[in-house]
């Protein structure tokens, strides 16, 4: 066994010119010419160049260097060189022990010019070898700590609602049921009716990030079987406007965040720059948004009652020519496309105190203010045509004193799509779930 | 509508002596007298006394809070007054307006005489009026706040894999099973298999509190059909070690975040002392804890390969009596009790470079480095009869230079048990599911 010295990274090893140290990453090229090896080893923050002359008595490390393939994990222990000819930052490690750690097989099975589909295939290969992949998570990871750094500061606490259901959420067509101990069990849609009971349960204001799935059949660039949503809920608000205050708020904290930290790096790899957004984010009503829409020539027949994508793409270009601004709300969407638990205003039962979020004229939330009145909702529910058997655990919550409330749930990965210019939320989904697509 | 002003928190309300203000939150107790009206109202910060004397000219107070329940949703704008009679910190609101936002149904489904499995049925209500249940999803938060804050300094980068899978992982036998568009899918059993794929990936650390589902009958008090898990998988290990020691490190940065934030609320609420692990944590081999426990007439008959409950609970105490320490890892267990993708000492493969720790003897995490080394791994799954072609996703990602690596799973429910002293899973988790219990 080689002893080892503690792992250096590569972006840190201007601080060990001169000295002996360890790295470890994959072989991501290698030029083996008679005189010199040169092989430049990648780690997750930077590449570096190995030099290595031929000709040493006992060579074991020219042997080691020789049997190397693209992508093979090595450690390579070695002096750090100051050498200004070398492109990579002008360093190079001059090796004097090389351990091949897991050797790669050749050919790999995808290269710089594979399709998406099969790229997705061995997408473990896809990311590893693109920075701008490895960027993404990166990204990811900001977001989301970003929005709940706003959360946790506006007194929110972290849920874990329960994924298996015992009956099928509102949109029983969607769900995948499941065998569980002799009968069925359903995957949550959406932790709407958990997080709704959290709030009945005296959580002032919850918060929640995890999977979220929908058995729809669905093959566009935006839509997903399983993923990762971001769950608001707060109780007592005054009305929808405090839902979506929360949530412009939460979102320009998060992407300050990223733009801090991604900025640059998002504008050299994505080729798209950050734009922290100003609050408010413009409002707009359904009515408003199809008029201005149907002036355009949307929907000639005018019988649309809610946004199509085309619409949506329509409302977000028009607002911001008019605003400047890249978002937008959305508000009062009909009641005959909203859910029966969403609130309706006391003066106009024909439409929901409720909210989509557009980001460059794409949906990234939906949101309302919930219906907390027993006997409003029952009658709700009644006039879409819905039993109230299937849904009691459910309605019961509003017969013990359950406050108002409203929430809010956003769509992760669509997010990343519009922050960095993605053309399909495969590409910002470590593991894409579709109707035709369950691996890896 | 009656114009209300913002709303303050009943732990605000000393700031606010004289003026008039407006307080949120449930009817916690009435006492209705001829001459006064008093009502103490509950949000999730404290409790405060309303006083109303009866008989003002038009009086909609006195009628509106003639007829709340307990247990009623309620908006009280009033002036806080200074009284020192009133026993709850000395304040009490003589209200101006009441709007009773949600009003309960009597009698209340549960009272204080109910059993656990009844409270359950009545969750929302069960958590919303026992101050120590809302806490504990308080110190939730800060738990995996601080797990998450470890994490991420230590350069992990959150992930979200997929729950649905294409294939049943190892233990087949466990797996929920689902129908995906005209085949089966089946619910991760843990994120294990994709967070080494994200170790493939260049991912260099992976952080993950997601859900797990586990299809066992199991009715203990410390299992689940689905559960919260905090999952870690590092790369580029020197060995098992590495894993132990970030986990002891992450466990005690988040129990310090706890103790800090509520050290002395859960002393009250649970009568519990919480204690800050000291690092390192003890660490035996399953062999010397096994003639430790064999020395004590645990397994008489010498049969047992892997500890059982009592065993763990044994040693967990012995290890208490002779180190002091609530906290062991139990390393190298034998390869028969542990997966085949376990790593295994080069000098001894009859047992496997994993572990479990133990907290007070329940164990609450399991963990292991794992075998890198495609050749070595398939020849493993071969000596534990399993087939190559379902897992041959899995099997892929050893082929390209998949680096060292190894990790953990924590149960943070059992985490919650131990630190809070609760007898059941069922009261650390907002909604338990278990084989009998999907609702609500």
């Amino acid at each position: 066994m080689i002893h080892t010295t503690d792992r250096v990274l590569v972006s840190e090893l201007r601080e060990h010119v001169g000295r002996t140290v360890s790295v470890s990453g994959w072989a991501h090229t290698l030029r083996l010419l008679s005189q010199v090896q040169f092989v430049v080893v990648r780690d997750h923050t930077g590449m570096v160049q190995v030099t290595h002359r031929r000709g040493g008595a006992g060579d074991d490390i020219e042997a080691a260097l020789q049997q190397l393939t693209p992508e093979s994990a090595v450690r390579i222990t070695g002096r750090v060189a100051e050498n200004p000819i070398v492109k990579l930052h002008g360093l190079e490690i001059i090796p004097e022990a090389v351990e091949v750690l897991n050797r790669a097989e050749t050919p790999l099975p995808i290269d710089e010019q594979t399709g998406l589909e099969h790229r997705l295939d061995w997408r473990f290969l896809d990311v590893r070898r693109r920075p701008a992949a490895q960027l993404l998570f990166a990204v990811q990871s900001t977001l989301e700590q970003g929005m709940r750094e706003y959360a946790y500061g506006q007194g929110c606490t972290e849920m874990h609602t329960p994924k298996l259901m015992g009956t099928a959420s509102e949109s029983g067509a969607e769900v995948f049921e499941l065998g569980y101990f002799g009968r069925s069990a359903y995957l949550a849609q959406s932790p709407q009716f958990f997080k709704q009971m959290a709030i009945a349960a005296g959580i002032d204001r919850v918060f929640e990030i995890g999977p979220v799935f929908r058995a729809e059949p669905s093959f566009t660039s935006r839509h997903a079987t399983e993923f990762t949503g971001v769950d608001v809920e707060l109780a007592w608000i005054d009305g929808v406007e405090d839902v979506m205050a929360f949530e412009e708020r939460m979102l320009a904290h998060a992407i300050a965040r990223v733009a801090d930290a991604y900025g640059e790096a998002i504008r050299d790899a994505f080729g798209v720059e950050v734009t922290v957004p100003t609050v408010p984010f413009p409002r707009i009503t359904m009515a408003e948004a199809q008029e201005m829409l149907r002036a355009k020539g949307w929907d000639p027949q005018g019988v649309k009652e809610d946004l199509d994508p085309e619409g949506e793409r329509g409302i977000g270009a028009l607002l911001r020519e008019h605003t400047g601004h890249e978002w937008v709300f959305v508000t009062h969407y009909p009641t005959s496309v909203r859910p029966f638990y969403h609130m309706r205003p006391a003066d106009n039962p024909s439409v929901t105190l409720s909210f989509d979020l557009l980001w460059q004229g794409l949906e990234v939330t939906t949101g309302a203010q919930r219906e907390h009145r027993y006997d409003v909702l029952v009658k709700q529910a009644a006039a879409k045509g819905l039993r109230p058997e299937p849904m009691q655990d459910y309605i019961n919550v509003f017969r013990y004193g359950c406050p108002p409330h409203g929430g809010l749930g956003l769509g992760l990965s669509r997010v990343l799509m519009v922050l960095l210019g993605l053309d399909s939320i495969r590409e910002a989904t470590f593991l894409f779930r579709g109707p035709n697509r369950l691996t890896p």
